[in-house]
């Protein structure tokens, strides 16, 4: 097999691992140099690639920038968002198979969630129509969590750790004054609750706070939320309760954009909608109905990119993808997503590696089991939590300097990426 | 000296380290049995004492729940935020002090910020006026660091950490795209711009992010904001602002109000104002005016409860400033307030601890000093980096199970306390 090169890119939006799989991907690159000569990766994906930013990993990052770079958090090579177009009679394709050709590429790796595999299976269509042996291989990574046909997704784990631990410390915080209070804590999650759900972790004993959690997958009404605080509140002191940000009623309306609905007419001073969160909707709401101390917390983009609070599991299965993602590519496999599969058999959590079908993944989407939440959609049972609880565990340690994590971080090379 | 029981309580907003200064408290009590007998802890602070609620420290906390205490964030005694009356004539003096006599107090400990050093203040003047022997101690403790006649206070130094390590993180997570961007992140501090400064410490490198730094030391322009993101986004890709709270106009107007004004026509669905910070105000303002994609951040609650992040260092002088108390009321001090003092002279940052009039402490406010803001009110410098690095150092470890921190909680034992 002639020797070739490998390019890697990362895509979509960070998470607190996603540096770990590039690590992985490079590293078992680079011990594979009888078969892999250059290890490139595209600044910003492909649509910095497409502009003609890369550059050389193997001879940018060495033994120590690759340790740190595996304890960073978000994408140290940039991201994009760019969607290829569906004809693969779209001359972009054309432009990307000629700069690999000038580049020798051998192996495509990209790092990202849906759309990200997306590119993996047009790229890897793309290259049967025309022939070409190059090997496309995707990464996957998302906090959502919610791709099929792998048991979770890296970048999940840490989410979820920085979710269970910020919220159980939200709830001590919460709890301090005698007064009656409710605090809302509004979690990452547009369709899918995964990562909500994971602030069930976060309780203490039984019947601790969170008392309520709310998930995209079922639907969300006010009425039914007013009746679950005005029990909660009449048995304990403060009630702590966690949304999707994602959350709807059944018609579909996102509750974020009640208040935007319903707020419209006095948001034109300058020009544009209020963006608020469900949280800051129904902050108001318990608020007006109940009188009682409200307090809304947005976690926001913390939970993707806490690299102090990563899950030492999921920094190792993140970079143990991309290492298997390599491996899957020497061994002449395209158009495939490297996915887990949990032991089932085994009482210890055990993961299997495998490679999947990327086309069958793209654009599909996986939910959390309704048999998971509680009928009155305002709880998550003990099979989440047998789960979620084994990606938890462990903790990074990024290495410390002046107090505070000394990430890796890339030294500015293009121009027009000042 | 007759042997005397001690109480202890907790009061104001949770810090990460109160609760090592309440076990700084107990463990010096528990050391002194020849002077001290029980060691008494109010449960919701001198609130919650008068109503009748308080617990026995020493049975109820053995060794283990000690150190899990001291590693604990919030207030693992309940809080209040309770204000004493001016007039030492008011009977609620009577009825506190007979209280102290039926469970035989001898020293009176109170971990607090401003107003819980009003309470030790009116305290110790009335035990004056009527001839009690009983001591009464204040313990500081605020994230704000807004307290006089001592170095920095115990809560500010973890806080910084968070503000630090956080913004740190933020700044990778925004610099993804290769869009511009505008982040704008809120951290508290409602008079004072301790906090906020301490993002100064997230930068990698001179010019790095955080671009801008506003404080409420100095008055905030719309127009001189407006000029400050132009400026820096026209020099790099991604700006990040990080913005106090309780920044104000030159007329006094806080930020977070003018959002509240120019809305309030369209605020009446649920009878309430928004609830907004000055980051979703700014977040708009810069988005209509610039036209570039814009987040706001607000750090919320977990800047002051983050026990996952708190440094060493507040952690270990929380705890002593807690000893030192009892050590200075066994001494017979009384309306008092443990205080830090800096070496000067010396090359290695070390403490000293003494005890300062808690008269002269209460109700007055201490800002960060002009001279350490930049000339145009957007930056912080390196006298504040030389003040705030030392205490940021060290990382605590709160104990672990099943992948996030085992804290430490009071068993609610009231019937109102529930």
């Amino acid at each position: 097999m002639p020797k070739k090169n490998m390019i890697v890119g990362q895509s979509g939006g960070p998470t607190a691992v996603i540096n770990a799989s590039l690590c992985g991907v490079i590293r078992e690159g680079l011990s594979n140099k009888d078969k892999i000569g250059k290890v490139y990766g595209m600044v910003h994906g492909i649509e910095g690639f497409l502009e003609g930013r890369y550059m050389d990993l193997g001879e940018e990052l060495g033994r120590e920038e690759l340790e740190k770079l595996r304890l960073t958090p978000a994408a140290y090579l940039g991201s994009c968002r760019y969607k290829l177009p569906e004809e693969l009679s779209s001359e972009v394709y054309g432009q990307m198979f000629e700069k690999f050709e000038e580049l020798d590429i051998g192996y495509f790796f990209y790092i990202g969630g849906n759309d990200s595999m997306d590119t993996v299976s047009k790229l890897s269509r793309y290259a049967a129509e025309i022939g070409s042996a190059i090997c496309f291989v995707g990464i996957p990574k998302t906090i959502d969590n919610d791709l099929i046909l792998t048991d979770h997704t890296p970048g999940f784990g840490s989410a979820a750790r920085y979710v269970a631990s910020t919220v159980r410390e939200v709830v001590l915080d919460s709890s301090v004054y005698q007064q009656k209070s409710v605090t809302i804590v509004e979690v990452m999650g547009r369709h899918t609750g995964w990562l909500t759900a994971a602030s069930v972790l976060a309780r203490k004993y039984e019947a601790d706070n969170p008392a309520l959690i709310y998930l995209p997958e079922r639907a969300f009404s006010l009425d039914g939320f007013a009746r679950d605080i005005e029990r909660e509140l009449a048995r304990r002191r403060c009630v702590v309760a966690c949304v999707s940000e994602g959350i709807a009623d059944s018609e579909g309306t996102f509750i974020c954009e009640y208040g935007e609905k319903e707020l419209s007419a006095g948001l034109d001073t300058f020009g544009h909608k209020m963006l608020t969160g469900c949280s800051k909707i129904l902050e108001r709401f318990v608020k007006s109905r109940f009188g009682v101390k409200v307090r809304s917390v947005e976690l926001n983009v913390s939970q993707r990119c806490s690299g102090m609070l990563a899950s030492l599991t999921d920094i190792q299965e993140a970079e143990k993808a991309g290492r298997m993602g390599v491996i899957y590519a020497l061994d002449g496999k395209s158009g495939v997503m490297v996915a887990f599969s949990r032991k089932q058999q085994s009482d210890a959590y055990e993961l299997e590696y495998c490679a999947v079908d990327v086309n069958k993944v793209c654009n599909q989407e996986k939910t959390v089991p309704l048999s998971w939440i509680s009928q009155a959609g305002n709880d998550v049972g003990e099979e989440y939590v047998a789960y979620a609880l084994p990606l938890i565990q462990g903790a990074a340690a990024p290495p410390m300097k002046n107090g505070i994590p000394e990430y890796l971080y890339r030294k500015q090379i293009f121009p027009s990426d000042v």
